[in-house]
């Protein structure tokens, strides 16, 4: 297995090419989903996928495939993949690694003369990062039955412009290519990712076998007080809506703060109105990110801050909406002892770890096994421009996933295979 | 001087079509400073001048005036007025009642056949509310010499439209009328507006004598944290701007609340980089609104909100940029004993109040012995679509407003009037 090599050189320097796509000026990348950036580095994964005799294709969920028709055709294809948006200011890795690591990957495999009993198809996910279109997700949630095309269509961002409209537009900027219905069967899916925490770092291992994801709740709260001018209306008599978001952040993080240290709060998003100087605020909407690995906290700790909200809020009506419920998950097992196995053969420092970041593999690992392969990235720094993976643990990422898809479209593994 | 009357019906039927200018859909009005609406206006108040024989012109700083040349055009003008911007979600009284009261003031004088020994100015004050170009009180005061014209004309909107550009996009439309330089001598300025605030409701008076304006300073605060991942980055290693936010005005409102009464603190705006719902916040930078009638509370507490942010928004860095810094300030005893006087003999119920809001009064005040009258709006409130004022308080408003004018504009004032 070991004596099949990828080009790192090439991968690196695609890596820093598709990065210059919604490049922002001090560093790091806005490309977010469906974006006219997002359009263009489709154009440069189909072109890349196209010099090497892969076939393009996409799905009603705006899903991206580049695929190797080669074994059975009619086998359900090993995939492998991830997202190329990105947060309005993120980095040049997250999601674009685990892409054109499976890119590479395949293209390694194609000109080792590996003869593969079943297709293999490399995958940009739609809106994995939920910033513009919330929340994230989408694609990977639309093909595992987990989401309504109908739902996500409906989604607006902040300028009024629907998820529906911006696929179309997505869709109409490349007619030639093959439309498939989301949630065709798949027999495995890996995902690269960086880490987007320290863990790897921390113990100087260069691939993590990723044992699960922790589980998320996400929220969008209202908080309904009365306007009124800012110089006359005595403090007594004031529903100040962003005076009780204040208290209820406060009561929240004080809460949380009192929890163990695997909890993740995060207040990201705050929309004011009127959002005047001089004007009392009448309304606060706001959005809570809680991730915990242990799904009896996590529901424990989701009902605690809605019912912070509710002992807060006062004077001010409030309201709690919940967006994202999903719960902890193991990955397959028998991937992770692949993948854990093909690190140790390359002779990597190995580590098994939980992701506190989600991932489109967790929406997959509701439709096929699944599993990822994570590489350390410097300081845990994530979502941000300054976010970075050395090329080195790029490479090793990239050959450990060259062996696992080697592995998984091996006649001897397509045998053992259940269907 | 009682003999003398204005038409009503024809003024609130003018504030009722004002008011349809920049119409929001469930009430109120949106027409800031220097917007296509506010453009339309002054087509509309120019066109309502020509009908009565007044002659407008502007200055540099984009005020609007609307003369009546009599008496010795040599001498100073009086002038009366107040503004015609609004807040984004505000009423149909705030600044437009005080224009157009003093329009349908000078209208019955002319056609009273009074002789006026001297000019008579209406205004309409450019940019007074402050929310699309902060600070407000722009027009009034680069015409009382307080700010210069340069430094206003690069204050630049939300969308980064600067007011140079906005304000020549206004001269430009209006091409056909003079244009004089800002802070020609006037021999005295009196404002209408509405209270703002329930004094008068509460007592049952009519018309506000007003002594003065409290004090007010404005600050805009920036707190800077370190951008993270939501998912991965643990509580204690994170440097979180929103929530440092959530600590420092929960600080604030707490110390305001320990204070007297008269205290008016508002957090009314804030902005948050990147404002994504799984991106730990990087920079919140918030305005501040503080008003106290004596000055020397006001100096202490501006200090204390300074030394709390400080406190409080540690691990984060933090700055404090002053931008409003107006002491409480004084009117004219002569000019409020005019309007005293005329509202007594009218039989209107008079209150002697402080204002706590700021008008263009203030700045006019350096320049000029300047006053305001009062009159009440409904539960004071104000800043807000449901901003109301009975049309026989819009009336009694102006007919005061009609007796100074004529009181000032008289010769045996003049000839008392120190030059």
């Amino acid at each position: 297995m070991s004596a099949r090599a990828l080009s790192a050189e090439r991968l690196w320097a695609r890596l820093m090419e598709l990065g210059r796509i919604g490049a922002l000026p001090g560093g790091g990348v806005n490309r977010q989903a469906l974006s006219a950036e997002e359009i263009e580095a489709w154009r440069l994964l189909i072109g890349w996928g196209a010099q090497a005799g892969l076939v393009p294709s996409t799905d009603d969920a705006g899903n991206l495939f580049l695929a190797w028709r080669a074994g059975d055709t009619a086998l359900p294809p090993v995939m492998a993949g991830s997202h190329i948006d990105s947060q309005p200011t993120g980095g040049l890795f997250d999601g674009a690694f685990g892409t054109l690591a499976a890119l590479e990957a395949v293209i390694a495999l194609k000109e080792s003369g590996h003869r593969p009993c079943r297709p293999v198809l490399v995958v940009a996910w739609m809106n994995e990062e939920g910033s513009r279109f919330a929340p994230g997700m989408m694609g990977s949630e639309v093909f595992a039955g987990r989401r309504s095309l109908a739902e996500i269509r409906a989604v607006r961002d902040a300028q009024g412009v629907g998820v529906g409209e911006a696929l179309d537009r997505l869709h109409a900027a490349f007619p030639q290519i093959e439309r498939r219905s989301p949630g065709f069967p798949v027999a495995a899916y890996v995902e690269p990712h960086i880490e987007q925490a320290d863990m790897l770092e921390a113990s100087g291992a260069v691939i993590g076998v990723v044992s699960g994801i922790q589980g998320k709740k996400t929220f969008e709260m209202t908080i309904v007080g009365r306007q009124a001018h800012a110089g006359t209306e005595p403090m007594v008599r004031r529903s100040d809506a962003l005076q009780a978001f204040a208290r209820v952040a406060c009561a929240m993080q004080a809460q949380m703060e009192r929890e163990d240290e695997a909890v993740r709060f995060t207040i990201g998003r705050i929309e004011v109105e009127p959002n005047a100087p001089s004007v009392v605020p009448a309304l606060v909407r706001f959005c809570i990110d809680l991730r915990h690995p242990d799904n009896g906290v996590l529901d424990r700790l989701g009902r605690r801050l809605e019912a912070l909200l509710a002992e807060h809020a006062a004077p001010c009506a409030f309201e709690a909406r919940r967006l994202v419920d999903a719960p902890s998950n193991g990955f397959d097992e028998r991937l992770r002892a692949i993948i854990g196995r093909s690190a140790r053969e390359r002779g990597y420092p190995v580590l098994d770890l939980l992701s506190a970041a989600g991932h489109d593999a967790r929406q997959m690992a509701a439709l096929a096994p699944s599993a990822m392969i994570f590489i350390p990235c410097r300081g845990g720094l994530s979502h941000h421009p300054d976010e970075w993976a050395e090329p080195e643990h790029i490479a090793a990422g990239a050959t450990v996933l060259l062996d696992v898809l080697a592995e998984l479209t091996s006649p001897a593994h397509h045998e053992g295979d259940p269907r």
